[in-house]
Parts: C-alpha cells; structure tokens; sequence
C-alpha cells in the first residue's frame, strides 16, 4: 500500500480495497477544473499500480455530484486565454497526468460511479469511461453542451452512444435537457438507483463483493477486453484475443483457485497480482484504442 | 426565410423555427413513392440552408404515419421494370436529390419524427437517419421485409442496431410482426409515446424547446459528431475532434452568450449562424461515413 | 431432408419446420465439454444445407439449461493437459467442425434460444451468436468467469456489448453475480420471459410463426446483413448492399408471392430456397468479419 497521491481539489481515502475518490468542491457545486481533472488522473494512476486497490469509488462531498465546468470566470469561462474549463478534458496525449480519460481507461482496476446527486456537462461526461454507475434517486443528468454553444466533450460522443445508444445520445444531447435518475435508470446509464442517504453504502457493497470474488488479473483482462474489442468489426477480433487468453489463464494458479472455491462453495483467496502476473498478451498495448 | 421547394407528396409549413414535412398522402396510408423520396431530400436540403430553419418535424397527414414501399402495382411492384419501391432509398451517390438518407445525414439542424400513427417497411426505415423520435400510443411498426421477400433497406441493417441495439433490431427483422408503441419505446426507437391527438403539440413542444435553448452552430456538430464518432474504434477518434472543436467554440460569441445566459438565469439570444459561422474542422468533410 | 448427423450430449429432432437441439446432459446440469461444442457446430451446419430445416430452436433438458464449462475434473479442469473447458469455444479456423461460433454465425436459418432454466459462464455465451432469446421467468444468467479467474469467451467481449450495451456488459462482467431474468428481459438480452412449462411452446410458436410467414431467401440475407452491415463505419456500407440486393430480389418470385399474399391477405408460399436460389452478392463471402 503505497502513499495516496497529495490533492486539493479531490479528497481520498483507502478503505481496505476500496479507493474512495470524493470531488471535493462542495462550496461550488463541485465545478469541474484543470486541477481537479489533473488530480482525477492522479488518483486512478495510483489505483492501476498499488495492488491494494482492487476497486475505485468515485464520488463527491455535498448534494451534487459536479456541476460541469467552473464557470466563475463569467461568459469568457471557456476563453482558454483566461479560462480553465475547455482544458484538460483527455485531448492531449496519454502520457500526461492531466489526461484523466487516459487514466481511467489505462487504469487495470474496476470503477464505480456513486452519483450522490446531479451532474452536468464534464461532470457527467468525466465519469464515462467508468465502469458502472449508481444513483441517488433525486439525481438528475445533463448534456448541456449545445445550451452553452459548446459540443459534447471528454469523448463522450464515443462513449455515450456505446452506454446507452445512439437513440438516447442523440435525444439528450440535442435537447441539453435536465435527464432524471428514472430515465437514466431505464437508458442503462445508471445500473440502480437508490435513496441519496445509501448511495456510498451500495457502492461500498458492490464494491466489495468484487473485491471478495473476482480475480484481479481476471478483471484487469476483462475490463479492457469489454472497452476494447467490443469496438471491433467482427467477433474474430475478440476470439482471436479470448481463446488463447484463456487457454493460458487456465494453466495459472487463479483459475485453480477459482474453480476449488467453486466446488467447494467458498470465497476465493486468489494469488495472483496485476502488478506481477498480468499474462503477456500481445494484444494488451497494442490496439486500435490507443490504450493500453 | 427562402421560398419553400414545390412538392405534391408532402406537404411543407414554416411555422417559426420549425420546419414541418407532412407525408401527404392519406388515401394511399402515405405509401413511399420515388417522387415522395425526392421531395423528402429537397426539404431537408432546404432545412439545411436555411438559418430560419431550427428544427425539422416530420409527421404526416391521416391516421397512418406511411404503410411502407407502394405496391398499388400490384405483384410486380418491386420489378425495377414496372414498379418505383426498390428505388430511391439511398442508396446512390450522395449528390442525388433523391438520396433523402444523404439529405438527411447532411442537414445541420436536428430533426423529430412525430409517428401520427403505424409505420411499415420504409415508412419505418426512411425516419431512422432523424434524431428524435415519438409516437402515438397506438401506432405499430413493422420491419415486415423478410415478409415480403425483401431485405432491411436504407441502411437500416447499420441505423437500426445502433438506436436499439443488435438484438432486438434481430428479433424486429427476422420476425416481420408488428411492434407495438410500447416496445419500441422500451427499446429506445421512440423516446415518449403520447395519445394520437397530442402528437403534433408534443414535437411542436420538443422543437421550440430546442430551438429556444440551443446554440445553432452547437447543435449542427453536436448532431454530426454523434452520428459520425460513435462508429470510430476509440475514444481518441472524439478526443481528436472534440478537445480542439471546444478551445475553438470557446472563445466565440455563442459561447459567452450561453455562460452569461446560464449565469443570469434567462434564455440565451445565440448571434452565430450555421451558414456562416461554422469552424473549420479538418473531419467535418473528410470522415469515414461519407456524409459532411 | 437429410439425415441428422449422430450426436451423444445433444438431441436432435426435426418438428416440421424446427430443427430442434436440446442439449441433453442434464444428469451434469447441462455442463459444457468439446464434445457438446463439436457437436453443436454440426447441428447447424446440418440447419444451415438442409432445406426442410427453417428455423433452430436451440433448448436443454431439464431444469438448468447450462453450468458452464464442466469442472467435473476439479481444480485443474480449464487445464489444457487435463481439462477441456477452455478449449474449442470458436477460436480455430472456421472450417473447423467444433468451432460452434462459426457454425452460428455461418448458418442461413434464424436461430432461436429457448432458456428453460439458467445459464452460466459458456452456457450464456454459446448462446450469444444466434438471433433471438426467450427464457423461463425463474433463470438466471452468470458472467461468472472474473470469479474463476478467467475472461469472457467464445467472443462474448464482441457479442454482449453489442446485444445488450456497453454500460450493462460490463457491470456483468465485472461482478459476475447472477442476473435474474427480468433484468435479462429489461437489458433486452432476452425479448421475453415466460413461465418454464411455457418455454418451448412459446419457442415453438415463435419458430412457426417465422417460418410460416418469412421468405427462407430474405431471413437467410437479412440475419447476415444485421450481424455484418450493423458493424461497419458508415451506414454506407449498408447502403451499397442494400441498395443493389433490393433491386435484385425485386425481381425474383418470393416478393412477387410476398406482396400478392399481403394483397390478397393470406399467407404466403415463398417458392425459393436457400440452397438454390441465394443471389449472387460480391459482400457475401468477402466482409470483414471472416463469416460468410
């Protein structure tokens, strides 16, 4: 367990496997900035190399999630001459720490998104390429983009399509429309919702049971596997990659474990680590995504 | 506001914004012709040119939204010798006035289809390239080729999957039946379905909503990054386009219009316009559908 | 109507137009060896060059439909020195006989799965490549292989996403749990729930309701266009097909019988068969996802 990473704008804190991400700018509606984005990057960077981390929550302080991009600067806001919020939304290459798309899509541990209320613009956007997200059952969703002249960011006219259909993606973002937590639930964007008091305590529980029966390096695999071959023309592309993956995870001292618990109806105690067992796949850093 | 294009199939009113296109033909149930085709591609060009022209609404006259190709011809209907419904859906160059599907992956300004009631065949697949669909609650649709000895035309085997997802577009298709309004909904094909009465006032609502609200220019890539970026194997493919897209949009006057607007709680009065006042972006014309 | 080929862990019976496969290990809840795998590729092969067979209907005895991978060999079952789990799940060459993935995807007639009970690990994904689900209202579904250490298989990083979305594949992927049916039903990877004594006569219907109705020319091209065309950059690609495919069958006597039957209000006795009379179509063979 290595030290957290220092942070102003972003609050975390380890809870056995659990890295607890909070946006922390609840005297500003948890307005997204370059600082926070940075530090975004830094936490899920922390979580992909400390194999203490087995699961990433990440959540905010106050009523709302995040309010978009910090608009305090007035109508020139997203003047990059004197504004911050158009910046560091994952444009520029991976390697920088304020690309926190990279960052999430490179990190090899799953991710939870605890919406504790609404969330607009970047502050919806940012959370894409997660993995699953809750609600509070009062949250409500905005792609507000074509209300302030601005389009969709952060990817999210990849990512969102892919979520919740291209159907949904072009009703929400064409409209800027507010987008309550029953509609998102129904779209898929959110996979449950729940009363604002238990969204971190559902989050924790999910997060949890991953961390009680899954496989580090099977997840790590398969997170990757998902985001990245299911963009593929053909089912050969992810046979091509799943067959021979699982012919050599199968020789490995995981599987054996998995299938012991199995049999004899018990949790799992798996021994292998993503910092020091990650199979060599030749697909792994070299894809068509660009991550790795 | 420039003269509307003559048409005798459908019928074309300005009315604000809002550009209607009503099929006109009930007493054949608004059969598709080729002429019905051409005309339809003629008013998404006009929309498309025209900065009164917000939103484009598509309805039509009667109690049925279109019964699919016209096969008043009898047996014969789809001989390319004697009949008119194979032709015309799309399929050829995008330069062709008839090519309405081209017509409307072109239009700049986001369009909803207001399903008066049933759609068959290509009275279904002709509204798939729109934006925004709803529904009266009685309507059904009806992928109903493989009844007839026919294949999913007008790209709808690439629309369909997209808006609703592989596997139901699968069971649509290879069944031929009807879907009542309520599937379709739950499958994301409509976003709200309402009584027949109130079709027209609801898209009318939607429409102004959006033109009240929404930065044209905004709108016009919004529209086009979603149809075109969602198919790109990655994410970066967005990223490449979008960060660039928003520090350009950021420091134009729509965009200090919308902050400012958003600031002081009021509706924002947008300066830019589509035929004027697009940025130049190096994929707007040069991308993988081959629509602009 | 050729014989059917001799198989020992399925059971086949021709049913009129069905060709019925039931998975027939129940004694081992089902579980899924190379031997099943082999042996369900040449149940379709067999499908795909018989004319007599219009429909597949793909089921299990008893009250599970399937285990998974059979770990009956215990701790070291996905080894390939000893076990057979991991083997033969689609990723060989495509001429191969157990590479059931190919078969599916290769095979001309519509395939329905009917769920009589839960289906888990290889028991789901064997499942993805065929048209159209349905399952008994008590089964449950598992993406269990994180929590044996192993990846989605048999394509399934390709094919889940793809039916069911992203957001919902991967929050069953990652955590592995048991999903019910209804939200099975809800995320549209089954289109409809029915009590279990009610599986296989709803399947039945469906089946015979396709094939009383459906062109056996335009099923065999329409399934091929939704899995291949649905997959391209562009919805040109399905435009080129489409297009010219229309024109052609236009002239061909199954939309004749079509559209005299609709006229006329009867139902249809298309003429043509899959084996004689598929047009010429240069995508046909040569398309980017290596079926045919």
């Amino acid at each position: 367990m290595s030290a957290l990473p220092a942070t102003t704008q972003i609050r975390l804190e380890q809870d056995g496997p659990i890295l607890w991400v909070r946006i922390d700018r609840p005297e500003a509606m948890n307005a997204y900035t370059a600082t926070m984005g940075a530090e975004l990057a830094a936490a899920f960077d922390h979580a992909d190399g400390d194999d203490s981390v087995r699961v990433v929550v990440l959540t905010a302080l106050g009523k709302v999630f995040c309010a978009g991009a910090d608009v305090s600067a007035g109508a020139g806001a997203f003047d990059t001459a004197s504004g911050a919020g158009a910046k560091n939304f994952g444009g520029g290459s991976g390697g920088r720490r304020s690309d926190f798309i990279a960052a999430m899509m490179n990190c090899r541990k799953p991710s939870i998104v605890a919406f504790n209320g609404s969330a607009a613009g970047v502050g919806l956007t940012l959370t894409l390429p997660c993995d699953i997200r809750i609600a509070a059952d009062h949250a409500k969703f905005g792609c507000v983009f074509v209300r302030r002249g601005l389009v969709p960011e952060a990817g999210s006219a990849w990512f969102l399509p892919r979520l919740v259909g291209l159907a949904t993606a072009l009703k929400w973002c064409l409209t800027g429309a507010l987008v309550p937590a029953a509609e998102a639930l129904a779209a898929g964007l959110v996979s449950e919702t729940v009363p604002a008091d238990q969204v971190e305590s559902r989050a924790r529980e999910l997060a949890l049971e991953i961390a009680a029966n899954c496989s580090p390096v099977a997840l790590a695999l398969t997170r990757r596997m998902l985001w990245q071959l299911s963009a593929e023309d053909s089912p050969r592309g992810a046979l091509a990659v799943d067959a021979p993956l699982n012919i050599a995870l199968g020789q490995q001292a995981d599987v054996r474990e998995g299938v012991a618990a199995f049999l004899e109806k018990r949790t799992p105690d798996f021994p292998l680590t993503v910092s020091a067992d990650m199979p060599a796949t030749p697909w792994w850093r070299d894809n068509p995504t660009g991550y790795r």
